[in-house]
């Protein structure tokens, strides 16, 4: 599996788009609200108000999340030059990456919309920054940009895809994500992968930026020092549950099933920070753990028959996230009856406990 | 009819599609090489081998040209390097520009390739310069980028498109361009929305660009100072001769044909210059004129039977080129057949007459 061919949420704006499915990954942004505030600040300030400020959200997907990013990183930086009093308002540039295969289209449209709304608030406010919106496709385990370019640097929920399914000795038999009953070699194996792709990001980066240049990252990650810990890998325990039975019915077949592994790991605290350290161009200025519940898929303001509406709203988000990965490798005439089950599995459990995701959030300067 | 929203190149790679049928605008930019190689000379010397050149192409749209532009201007910076015995590659940013309804997601995955091409180049020739492409949605008669941040600027048969139908007293009834039968007013009317639209351009790339930056625009234009010239006007007035046939048999209601008018304007040589003095940003250097024959849209490597295959690829150049804007104001319903007879009437012109397109071509720096 070529990942950065096959990896890429759902485009469009249909039912199981990523556009509309993305209320969880909406809540873990404006989670990280208050770190992402203290970088800009420090950035600013600390840069003595430059005159152009230059911002890039990597894995930015296409859809309401992408804007949200973009307008908080302005609205912030606007309230924080008011609130210092500071006169000149900067230019912003704004770059927006995801893989070649993100639906670009979708986005450049909204980009539009949300650029003409922003000059119908210059008129009101003639402070509001001018801001540049710039597309780039690529993977950024690799260089998208000029040496010493970047200030600030945005990723969340992104990070946790591995540029490729690690290479392993052995199958990871039953398995499409490390559980408990992978042999130790695949175990291994994930987290060596994360080892080279986030040193690779990292450095990376750490070229692009200028010196006192800020990051946040979000990383879907763990607590627990156990890459098996249920708080990582429980939504791909239960989907492989699903694949395992179709594989019992004869609607998978076992080989395929055995080839099918998921291309991310959730890494802990201090497997972040290591590679931080390791790396050694960038000084952790904060890092946190922070959870979110499944069913934060769900619109909690709206009155609805509880536990079946979150079971589906969970399961249509990790349809929005999965499904060109499952697709590509199992084909389309299964989808339906995978994910038709996978509801069933989820709505299940989300009746008699409740489960939750694990943030990392690390926010660091870049030395020099 | 706002053009922002309409106006585009026929995506994809379909038979009509642009991507396809764009050999005649590939040639204009191979004949545009000289002068783009001695604008990038001088810009490279001029400023001392800088470290980063920032360049864009503006009105890029998507397909094999748009790459074509991108290898050229990289290939010329590496040859002037190496001619001139300067030892260090600069870092290469490249802009593609075009409205956002452009068909982005094709260019990205072919720019992704191309690259892959360019990295495997890298291998056997480490001095050929990093590249970063972006995408840049939005229209370039408004700002797209940083104050000063543009060393060159591309831009080949996009600017004879307005950034609107020109607000006419009379109808233009009969022609959806100025034609020889058009009311002087309509005349006035597109020669002062070329004005207003050329030189906001001008302003916005004057405020984008550095010092000693340097631009070069192939634009569809005349020699003639008559604006109603058929150098011009004669493929519009073919078409318009098609539509205005279906009128009188009844296919398209008068009305409808009154109310459609092409948001072109060709200008001559001395207008081009006029726009570039008034707004006194940049000196030109270099104002030529050059003209291309309409069976430049067939690959003359193939010994194909000669006017009948030249006609239809002459029509479906046009049609790639045309279709949206015609498409959003007759409908769907009627375009196979406008494009049907319209390649009937090109066909029969080419037989009997060498009809040409002339360009305009001028290079300019940015003063100070």
């Amino acid at each position: 599996m070529d990942v950065t061919e096959v990896l890429r949420m759902n485009g469009g704006d249909g039912d199981y788009s990523y556009s509309n499915n993305s209320l969880l990954q909406r809540k873990v942004i404006l989670m990280t609200k208050p770190i992402i505030e203290d970088a800009l600040t420090n950035l600013y300030c600390g840069m003595n108000f430059p005159k152009t400020l230059v911002m890039a959200d990597l894995g930015c997907s296409s859809g309401p999340n992408t804007l949200l990013v973009a307008s908080e990183l302005i609205k912030s930086i606007h309230e924080i030059r008011l609130k210092l009093g500071h006169d000149e308002s900067p230019e912003i540039q704004f770059y927006l990456n995801d893989l070649p295969h993100n639906d670009f289209n979708t986005l450049f449209l909204s980009v539009s919309k949300f650029q003409k709304n922003l000059t119908q608030l210059l008129v009101h406010n003639s402070s509001l920054p001018p801001c540049y919106f710039f597309g780039v496709p690529g993977s950024f385990y690799t260089r998208l940009f000029l040496n010493k370019s970047l200030h600030f640097v945005h990723s969340s929920y992104s990070l946790m895809w591995l540029s490729k399914v690690p290479d392993m000795e052995n199958t990871n038999k039953g398995s499409i994500y490390i559980s408990t009953t992978s042999p130790p070699s695949v175990i291994r194996a994930y987290h060596e992968q994360f080892q080279r792709d986030f040193f690779m990001f990292l450095k990376c980066r750490a070229e692009e930026m200028v010196g006192g240049g800020r990051m946040v990252l979000t990383i879907l990650g763990r607590r627990s020092d156990d890459p098996c810990s249920k708080e990582c890998c429980y939504h791909w325990d239960l989907l492989a549950e699903t694949l395992n039975d179709m594989v019992v019915e004869g609607l998978i077949k076992e080989e395929k099933m055995d080839l099918f592994n998921i291309p991310q790991y959730t890494p802990s605290l201090k497997e972040v920070s290591n590679e931080v350290n390791k790396e050694g161009s960038f000084v952790v200025d904060c890092l946190e753990v922070s959870e979110v519940n499944w069913d934060a898929c769900t619109d909690q303001n709206l009155n609805l028959s509880e536990d079946d509406t979150q079971g589906v709203n969970m399961s249509k988000c990790m349809r929005a996230v999965a499904e060109p990965l499952l697709l590509s490798h199992f084909g389309e005439s299964i989808m339906e009856e995978v994910f038709a089950r996978y509801t069933n599995v989820i709505k299940n459990r989300m009746s008699i406990e409740d489960a939750k995701l694990v943030n990392v959030t690390v926010s660091m300067t870049r030395k020099g």
